[in-house]
């Protein structure tokens, strides 16, 4: 129960719960679990390209020779990569800062892969880097810091747009983020 | 309690609460709210120009010579007016709908307010109308077909922003509007 109660969400009751639960089932479907965990650990490591998780030295889309390699998506988190995956939307590749600038927790650009982001501008022939940091106070630092440091290096800098959810409703966005979709807004194409 | 059965959000249990609450209290109290709901629909009428919601033939909006002329905020709903007054970035004047285009329920373009909308381009000096109707099926149907009216009269033509809310998470951001996010994406000025 102190181990599970140690992984996020799970409270001391579901703790208990799950404990339970494990004396009670058979007994290779909780040796599964041991050893999936087990494998895990032993088997996972981070892209030496882009520090997504993999199997292998280059994750998957980065070893992908059909994605764009001419537009890098920054993201704080290997997560982001699957949220933006699931868009369907982005043909090209990404880089994982590891987190974002958080100076009250000690997290300065030291302790995010900043350097391995200039290194690859000027070694893969980047054009655009879209910076795909969230949309809060730390991502929206992370995202004005590495503007400052990519824009003298020549290549187009972006950010995602800031706005209403689709299927949203005017009524209930707060004042920020109505505001953001205002002065965000675009000329409608014909 | 039929009556207020009636109101919106208010179900029959509300419905017999408030009952007996006027029951309750002071009549002078009961009185004031019944004075003020006929007052309203005494009182209260639709702004000349935008139609707004006003208690004069111009809305307090339309009437202040320090707003600029010269940009129109597009909305459905005189409540949006509220939701877009209270981010203090629009120092425009509105234009009320009267609702969204929607087949199904028999609203089409003589419904909404669209021809006063074009009369208005021609005679008030109008250079940017903001499509500001909300970011669902209805309102981007709207949004597109007034874009397309609009356009041939030489007018800059703009729609809000779609994207992640202030604060929010790419983690827990729906695909449809981080791909939106992704495809509205703004070069970072310096």
């Amino acid at each position: 129960m102190d181990e599970l109660g140690r992984l996020p969400g799970v409270g001391p009751k579901s703790a208990q719960r799950i404990a339970f639960h494990l004396l009670k089932v058979a007994k290779e479907d909780a040796l599964r679990l041991s050893r999936v965990i087990a494998e895990v650990k032993e088997r996972t490591m981070l892209c030496e390209v882009c520090f997504n998780v993999g199997v292998s030295a280059r994750c998957p889309i980065c070893s992908d020779p059909r994605r764009d390699s001419s537009v890098l998506c920054v993201v704080e988190d290997p997560r982001d990569i699957v949220a933006v995956e699931r868009t369907r939307e982005f043909r090209g590749r990404y880089h994982v800062l590891g987190g974002a600038l958080n100076p009250i927790e000690g997290v300065g650009p030291e302790q995010l892969r900043v350097r391995e982001l200039l290194a690859r501008i000027d070694g893969e022939g980047i054009g655009e880097v879209i910076l795909c940091t969230n949309p809060n106070l730390e991502g929206d630092a992370t995202a004005m810091y590495l503007a400052r440091l990519l824009r003298p290096l020549g290549v187009k800098v972006t950010r995602i747009a800031s706005g209403l959810p689709v299927g949203g409703d005017l009524e209930y966005a707060d004042e920020l983020t109505l505001g953001r979709a205002l002065e965000g807004r675009r000329e409608v194409e014909a």
